[in-house]
């Protein structure tokens, strides 16, 4: 185990003297006799992640089916236009979306906390997802988080200022601009 | 199951009778002695979708833990800091977004090959998230999408066409304007 400890301290070392901007996004080196590769990369010094998710569609809307996974293999699952748009069995790309949301806000809300002097013992998010018909077609209208949190010693002005930075300031809400997020945060 | 299947249509019935613009998202009646509710709803006489997915964080950032779950109840994961900025084991927001772009995407595009008269026989997508740090913390920098599909008697210009437009007018590419999104389409 010593060995491979090394071994992977070796290559984050080699991989952050690769790197003055940007290394490539899939860095592989030998290391102890193996070919070891890490997909996350340096980027002025920082960690940078790459991440995939997949998905397979067979046929119509209507009668076609699909799969949805995720790159880490953590799950696969099918989706269908029920699922989707009706109330079928299966998952659908939208109650991904409100997990990534609420998992991106959920984190970032507790580290925001934490650096305000008040780490939170307990931040729960759920976050609700509407798809809805408009004149180009259905379109994601709104997010709506509805978080709790348990943080000792934190005042409710304090904590709203921190939850509303999050909304605004975690990646995935970022990336979601194109919809309206709204949030309602409670201090426990 | 004749009874459930008129009870089911009687709700629907119901349902569309109750909205002239918009209906509850959650809509129950009393059908054949049961109460019985759908959480899709009626908006200009067509089909709204509420999807919900959740994530509770625990403990600080580095330190701490969280999970993430969709609403279906098709899959709930742990996810840590280590599985978000490092190699972690876990699921992370980013592969739930991509999954959901690369669903959407897919899906959405064998609608389009198959209003053009050339429905296909299968999209395949993957899409890769990067989520690189900047001034003001991570961002989501891009999304690439790369898809293969199967489609009997589409011409290539066709298909890119119909996998550009896809790519700009499906729910989540829309909602996710505050990324990057980038087609590598292929006809098989």
């Amino acid at each position: 185990m010593m060995g491979r400890h090394a071994g992977q301290n070796r290559l984050r070392s080699a991989v952050r003297a690769l790197s003055e901007s940007e290394a490539d996004n899939r860095v592989c080196q030998r290391i102890a006799g193996r070919i070891a590769c890490i997909t996350s990369t340096i980027k002025g010094g920082k960690t940078m992640a790459t991440r995939t998710g997949a998905a397979v569609w067979e046929g119509t809307l209507k009668e076609g089916k699909g799969t949805m996974k995720l790159g880490s293999g953590a799950f696969e699952g099918p989706y269908s236009f029920s699922s989707r748009f009706e109330e079928g069995k299966g998952t659908n790309p939208e109650e991904l979306i409100g997990a990534a949301e609420a998992g991106c806000f959920s984190m970032a809300l507790a580290f925001n906390l934490e650096k305000a002097g008040h780490p939170a013992k307990r931040v729960s998010t759920a976050a609700t997802v509407k798809l809805e018909p408009g004149d180009g077609g259905f379109k994601i209208t709104s997010i709506r988080l509805k978080t709790d949190a348990d943080v000792p010693g934190s005042d409710e002005e304090k904590f709203r200022e921190k939850a509303e930075l999050t909304k605004k300031s975690c990646p995935v809400s970022v990336a979601l601009a194109g919809t309206q997020i709204n949030l309602d945060a409670k201090l426990l």
